[in-house]
C-alpha cells in the first residue's frame, strides 16, 4: 500500500502547485491602467502600473531604443515600440511578452497607429517615405515611397494618417479607406520642416521649419488645406542652432485658450492664441525649455529644460502666466507624463536612474520607480487620443 | 490495487478539469477595450468588448435601472453603476461579479469619480445632498447634507466635486484633498437648476434653469466663481415644458471653436461660441433634439429626437451647420456611444431591443449586439476624461 499513497501524495502535491501556479499567473492586469517606460541605455521596456507605482515587467529585446517612441492598440493590450534601428515591435502588457517584431527600415523616426486600431504606420529617414503595417499580424500593408526623410507622421480621423518631408516641404495626406489609397499632396509647407504636430482635435497640422523662420499650418477640415504660415519670428532664434536642439513640437500644449510652445535657442515659453497662432504674452523660464506639457484640463503648465540646466522643472499657471512652483527632481530629466485625469505626473530622471511621481495639486512625491537611463514614459490612455 | 489506482484516476481527472476550467477562464480581456450596456427594463448589465463588438456578460442585481448612469475607475476594471433608487453597484468587469453594492439613499440622480480615482460621489433627490463613498471598499466618507435635492454633481480637477441645489439655486463646491472639507458656497445660480454639466477640460460648469429662462456658467478657474447669466433666449420655450422634457445638458457637444446644444421645445440644434458662448448659429432638425453628441475631434455632431420622432439620426457638419446624413436605426433611439477616437459609435435601440454599430466615416452598419430594452452605453475610455 506503500506507492499507490506515495503517488496520490505526489499527485495532491502537482495539483496544488499547480493551483499556486495559477494562482499567480492569473492575477489579473487592467490595460486602461498601464504604461511603459523607455530604458533608453539598455534597450529594454518596463511595463507599470500607474495605480499602485509598480513595475510589473522588465523586457529586453527591442534593439535601439535611443530615440524611441510609443503607440498603444485600442485595447490598451498591445504596445508598439518604434526603435531607432527601424524596429517595430509589438509587446503583450498582459503577458510581459514580445509577440511581433519587424526591422521595416534602416532609420526609423516614429510611428502612429489609425483611429480604428488596425493599422501602424512608421516614417522612416533611410530609406525615407512611409510604411504601413497590420496591427494584428504586423504584416506590410502599404507604402509610400516620398524619396525624401519623412517627419512628422501623426494619425488623423477617418483612417487617415499625414507625413512631411524634410527634403521638398511637402506634406501627404493618405486616406486608407481607400483600397489602393492615392496620397494628397501639399507642397509649400517651407523648407526643411523637421517635426510636426496635430492637434487634440485631429484638426491642424503644424510643421517647425529648420531652413526659415516661421512655422506652417494645415486646416485638415478644408478639402484641399492650403499652408499658411504663422509665428513669423519663431525659427532658429538668434543664433542659428544645430537640427537636435530644436524643441520637439509634440512639447506645444494647449492650455484653456492659449497654446505654451518652448522658445527656440532662449529661456521662456511662449503662449499663443489658440485660434489666431498669434504670440499673446511669454513667461521668463529657467532655462531653455525642452517640453512645455498641459496638465490634463490645461491649469498648469509643466516644463522641463536644456543641458546644462536640466535638473530642474518649473510649473506655470495658465490663467496668469507665472512661475507657480519650481522643483530640482534630478539629474538629466527627460520626460513628463500625466495621469490621464492629470492628477499625477511621472517624471523620468535619467542620470538618478529613477522614474520619480509627484501628485500635481500639492507637489510631493508619492512614489518612485527604479529604471536604467530611464526616457519616455508612454501610458496606455494615448490610445484614445488623436494625434499621439 | 483497486481503490489506489480509482483514486489516482480522480486525481488526475480532477486536475485536468482544474486545467481546462482555469484555461477557459483565464481568456484574457484588456479593460481599456470594454464598456457597459443598461438594460433598463431588467435591471440588467452587458458587458461589452468595443473590439470584437460581442456581449461577453450578462449581469442582474442592479435594483432600478430605469435612470441609470457609470463611472469607471482609473483602471477600467469596475463600473460603478448609479440606480434611479440609490443604489451603488460596483461591477468587476474582469470577472462579471458584482463585487460591492451599498443603498446609499431613496432616490439618487446620478454620480461621479474623483481624478484620482479614489472616492465616488453620489447626488440624491431623496433626502437630497452628496455621499461620498471610498472607491475600493464603498465604505461611506462624507456626507454633504445640504437639505435639498442636488443635481448636475461632476468631479473638477483637483479631487474636487461640483454640485448644485434645485431648491435653493446655490452651486457647492468640496475640496477632498482637505481633512475635513468645507464647501465653497456658490449662490445665485438662479431659480431651479435642473441639470449642469463641466465641459472637457474642468474649467466650466454650467446650470440649466427650470425656473426661469438662460443658463448659468461658473468660471472654476476664479478663485471664487461668480454665476454668469448666458443664452437669455434658452430655457423652457414657448411654451412651458415639463421638467422631464428639458434637455440633457450633458448633449452639449463641444465641435471645434463651437458648441453644439439641443434648443428647447424646438426642432433646432443651437451653436454657440465656445468662448463668449453667444449664440452664431441653428441647424433646422428633423425634430426636437434630445442628444447633440459631437463625435471625438468635433468634426460632426450626431443628433437623436424626442418621441414620436426617435427613430432617426442626423450627423451635422461642424463647419457649415449642414445635415450631411439622416437615417433610421430604428424605434426609440435612446442613447449613443462614440469609440474613443469616433471611428465608430454605438446606438441603443430601446424598442428594436439591439445595440448598432456604425463606421462614423461611411455611416455603414459594422455590428449589432441583442439587448433587451438598452438605454444608456458607456465605455470605460470615460475613466480618463474630465466631467464624464
Amino acid at each position: 500500500m506503500v506507492r499507490p499513497i506515495a503517488s496520490t501524495l505526489l499527485f495532491l502535491t502537482l495539483l496544488f502547485a499547480f493551483w499556486f501556479n495559477q494562482a499567480l499567473a492569473s492575477e489579473p492586469r487592467s490595460t486602461a491602467g498601464l504604461g511603459v517606460v523607455i530604458e533608453r541605455a539598455t534597450g529594454a521596456v518596463l511595463i507599470v502600473d500607474r495605480s499602485t507605482h509598480t513595475v510589473l515587467d522588465q523586457v529586453e529585446g527591442f534593439g535601439d531604443l535611443s530615440h524611441a517612441s510609443v503607440v498603444f492598440s485600442d485595447d490598451g493590450r498591445y504596445a508598439f515600440v518604434f526603435g531607432r534601428d527601424g524596429g517595430l515591435t509589438k509587446l503583450d502588457l498582459l503577458t510581459g511578452q514580445i509577440v511581433g517584431r519587424v526591422i521595416q527600415s534602416g532609420n526609423a523616426i516614429g510611428g502612429a497607429i489609425s483611429d480604428d486600431g488596425t493599422l501602424v504606420a512608421v516614417a522612416n529617414y533611410e530609406p525615407g517615405g512611409v510604411r504601413i503595417f497590420d496591427a494584428d499580424t504586423l504584416e506590410h500593408v502599404a507604402s509610400f515611397d516620398t524619396g525624401a526623410k519623412t517627419i512628422g507622421l501623426v494619425d488623423v480621423p477617418g483612417r487617415r494618417f499625414a507625413f512631411t518631408m524634410w527634403d521638398s516641404g511637402e506634406t501627404w495626406l493618405v486616406d486608407m479607406n481607400q483600397p489602393d489609397p492615392e496620397p494628397l499632396i501639399i507642397a509649400g509647407m517651407g523648407e526643411n520642416p523637421y517635426d510636426a504636430l496635430i492637434t487634440g482635435d485631429g484638426r491642424t497640422y503644424i510643421a517647425g521649419l529648420f531652413g526659415e523662420d516661421g512655422l506652417s499650418l494645415l486646416d485638415l477640415w478644408e478639402a484641399e488645406p492650403t499652408p499658411r504660415r504663422i509665428l513669423p519670428g519663431y525659427g532658429r532664434g538668434e543664433e542659428p542652432l544645430p537640427v537636435y536642439k530644436m524643441p520637439h513640437l509634440e512639447g506645444w500644449a494647449l492650455a484653456g485658450d492659449r497654446f505654451a510652445l518652448p522658445a527656440v535657442g532662449r529661456h521662456e515659453v511662449l503662449w499663443l492664441d489658440s485660434r489666431s497662432f498669434e504670440e499673446v504674452g511669454r513667461t521668463a523660464t529657467h532655462g531653455q525649455p525642452v517640453f512645455a506639457v498641459a496638465r490634463p484640463g490645461g491649469r498648469q503648465v509643466w516644463v522641463n529644460f536644456a543641458h546644462p540646466l536640466n535638473d530642474t522643472i518649473q510649473v506655470l499657471d495658465t490663467a496668469t502666466g507665472d512661475v507657480i512652483h519650481s522643483f530640482q527632481p534630478g539629474p538629466a530629466i527627460l520626460h513628463m507624463e500625466f495621469a490621464p485625469r492629470g492628477n499625477e505626473v511621472w517624471v523620468s530622471v535619467r542620470d538618478a536612474g529613477k522614474v520619480l511621481i509627484y501628485d500635481t495639486e500639492t507637489f510631493a512625491l508619492t512614489g518612485e520607480i527604479a529604471a536604467e537611463s530611464p526616457s519616455g514614459i508612454f501610458f496606455t490612455a494615448r490610445a484614445h487620443r488623436i494625434g499621439l
